[in-house]
């Protein structure tokens, strides 16, 4: 019997303008899960946290990612899985990539690495897919490789691991409303006009070279999304004036994080990200929302082994 | 009286994915104009080369970027235009921008440099206006500054100057092919798919991201145009057979210049520029088509003075 303890980042996708294809990866808050591989033919999957999660594990994101490996592998072979912690489903930080991608990394351990990064995120993709009925990379990839990446495209898949500003400080709130993930798709046009699309990609353009060339006034000013965000921020109470509050306390920019109800401010200084994350809990307070504040780096680290035993 | 002799680049917009906000200046290629600066209050505009251009001064497209510049810094003079080299129109390598590159940097330059370089962009978009029917900056900026530019977005003006790959050939053909800009504009859909849309701007992330990190391998799988290449690529006969002999030949890339109906293949290596210019010219030679074929390097250098007297 082999045992692995892996955790996985939450992550923030989008990052405004860039739709399907960028993310980021949290520091600190996460899933955890532990599994063990031993001799046989079968998937158990336990709860330990509070969070309720489905009981039937066809319905559970880890699923779909352990037989992806099995299958890649050519394997067959008893897995058990531990959930230890959990990020809320539907909070909109990457809840089914943050599994996925624990599951995918810790089988990808537990048969000594056969698969390079790219194929982890492959297989994590499939727990996306069951969770949101697409094959999205923009958490599982950067909730596996950490940083902030760029899916340069699907076919095949090509990520790109962006530099991560020096200090770059991300404040998110989950406020307690549910938005399902296939809604919040659902109710985005199948045809977007011409113009804003380009404004859309000279604005994808304008993040990725403020990234590279350490320029975080152009990553602030390029974070706009003009294609999802007219639709989605009606969801999220109060969003434009909590924009105003955050952009005059001197956050870099906020956004919705994927597709929401999370929102998020970035800015290269704590003391910014402190207030950023006071006036986010104030403002849902006051409407009388419930949410969860996380202050947290962006990291560099991705999903990592923080315990093994074979 | 002053008098200046300018020279401004030939240039490429759109680099495959970056429609409309991406631009490279070109080496050598390009218009060269003189400008007096007298005491008084007019406009001549002479051409001296053997290209046919309007002689109706309201027509061509130094006109309106004179009298922009003169507008912003609240001047009257008269001013006497010289054209003694032209990119022939329609070529669809920034004919109508070298113009008027030329004419707003050489008025820059007699009146002692009042604007940035930004706001000579402004002053030479009023001649793509007038050309197209649109402030499009995407051939203006390159060839008043040089090098690769991104336009991240137009309102304010914001452009941002990518590094260019050190040894960046690109081998460019113009087919004797009447392509009117308006009537390759009008071609376009008002609307299009989402997942399209998506699929450009995981491009031209890719495109700012190899270009900042020198991964020329990443440059040309991202140089992909899925929104406007299916539409203007009927306009140039053999388009897709010219392609696959230039990818076979080594080249990165092959795409519209622009509008069309040139295209260009870029390269890292001189040997692989060479024989791109021969394909493009055997291409069209075999289909009884006319062109002109340059090859030519990737230009930092942008408009600039080639004569100056006082």
């Amino acid at each position: 019997m082999k045992k692995v303890r892996v955790f996985a980042p939450a992550s923030i996708a989008n990052m405004g303008c860039g739709f399907d294809v960028i993310g980021l990866a949290l520091d600190e808050v996460g899933d955890i899960l532990e599994i063990t591989a031993s001799e046989g033919d079968g998937l158990t999957i336990t709860n330990e946290t509070d969070v309720p999660l489905p009981t039937d594990i066809e319905k559970n994101v880890i699923t779909p990612v352990v037989r992806k490996f099995l299958q890649i592998v050519d394997k067959k072979a008893q897995i058990d899985v531990t959930i230890c912690q959990k990020i809320y489903p539907g909070s909109g930080i990457g809840s089914s990539a943050a599994s996925s991608a624990a599951a995918a990394y810790g089988m990808n351990e537990l048969f000594g690495c056969p698969l390079t990064d790219e194929q982890v995120v492959l297989c994590a993709m499939e727990g996306e897919n069951l969770a949101s009925g697409g094959y999205h990379a923009d958490n599982a990839a950067p909730a596996v490789m950490g940083g902030i990446v760029l899916i340069r495209g699907y076919e095949p898949l090509d990520i790109i691991q962006m530099p991560v500003p020096g200090n770059f400080y991300c404040a998110v709130t989950h406020p307690h409303i549910v938005v399902n993930t296939k809604e919040a798709r659902d109710i985005l046009p199948k045809e977007v006009p011409l113009h804003d699309a380009v404004s859309q990609w000279g604005n994808v353009g304008g993040l990725v070279a403020g990234l590279y060339s350490g320029n975080i006034g152009l990553v602030g000013r390029a974070m706009k999304d003009v294609i999802a965000e007219p639709y989605r921020k009606h969801f999220i109470p109060g969003f434009d004036n909590l924009r105003s509050k955050l952009l005059s306390a001197g956050a870099l920019a906020m956004n919705i994080s994927g597709s929401g109800p999370s929102v998020f401010a970035l800015t290269d200084r704590h003391d910014v990200a402190q207030r950023a994350g006071w006036i986010m809990r104030e403002h849902f307070d006051k409407l009388e929302v419930q949410c969860e504040v996380y202050v947290v780096k962006v990291s560099n680290k991705g999903t990592k082994l923080c315990g093994v035993s074979i």
